[in-house]
């Protein structure tokens, strides 16, 4: 196992269900002497281009979706940020950052196959049943159409301790 | 990672698939000098006692359910044998092994959260159609109702070689 290069796709977010997938995948799953390699890929959500009802322009001026795209860099480099400063304790494990854009769902699947990655690692959301109904569940659609291994990691609920040492 | 004890449920059955995830496990998951416990857990299908249509009897004697229940029987020592013999070089892993009955489903999510498991791995089944109807995915409902990490191993179509050696 020491010897073998893998490269794992970890997919990372602003909520709190990543981190700990990605944490868990750290201490269970690569080991520090590998030469693994871990993908951290974020998914930006898509630019929303509101129109006007009638057609006619757009809901928001330029000014404002400059702002909100800018809000959406902001976070996409604090998120990458906090996911590299979590791995920062495995010297020997090279780590690969992406930030992409698009439906996390289609955006996941699609970097797995194109890298060739060993192994998928994902978050599993805590989404409230709206959220949930619009969204999809994106650890759900990964996890039946990656023709790789997917590892979905739960934040504990009732005994954290449990699974994290 | 070395000196943790994990205890790992692999939910082994007669498909391919399952033996691909459990190998996968070993290589991947597993590690030599843990002192992780690996529990593999074998779901027999639930007996089915099919009565005469007018309710008056059974449709198959008591010799002919004798017969199928011993050969259901000797499908779980023959899964449980092979899935031990995979495991045995890994010389510093307990390997516990259980035979349950009942729908998979079921029986492995009850299994997963009476004994605590880290983990669970999971083939992922290569149904057809109909069955899959039927018996609906068992990797998905796991996935979707263990509060624990669940790993669903896909054996790969294409290039094997990828994600084995």
């Amino acid at each position: 196992m020491a010897t073998k290069e893998r490269k794992i796709l970890v997919a990372v977010d602003e909520g709190e269900e990543s981190t700990y997938a990605l944490s868990w995948c750290l201490k269970n799953v690569v080991t520090e002497n590998s030469k693994d390699t871990l993908v951290l890929l974020y998914v930006k959500p898509p630019q929303v281009v509101y129109t006007a009802l009638d057609g006619t322009g757009y809901l928001f001026s330029p000014d404002i979706i400059a702002t909100m795209d800018n809000y959406r860099n902001k976070v996409a480099e604090s998120v990458i940020e906090n996911a590299k400063k979590l791995c920062k304790d495995l010297q020997d494990v090279k780590v690969e950052t992406r930030v992409e854009q698009g439906d996390p769902r289609d955006v996941i699947c699609d970097a797995a196959e194109k890298m060739g990655v060993d192994m998928v690692v994902l978050g599993s959301h805590g989404y409230g049943l709206i959220k949930r109904a619009f969204l999809g569940s994106v650890s759900n659609h990964c996890a039946q159409n990656i023709k790789r291994p997917v590892l979905i990691v739960k934040k504990p609920k009732t005994s954290p301790a449990t699974s994290t040492s």
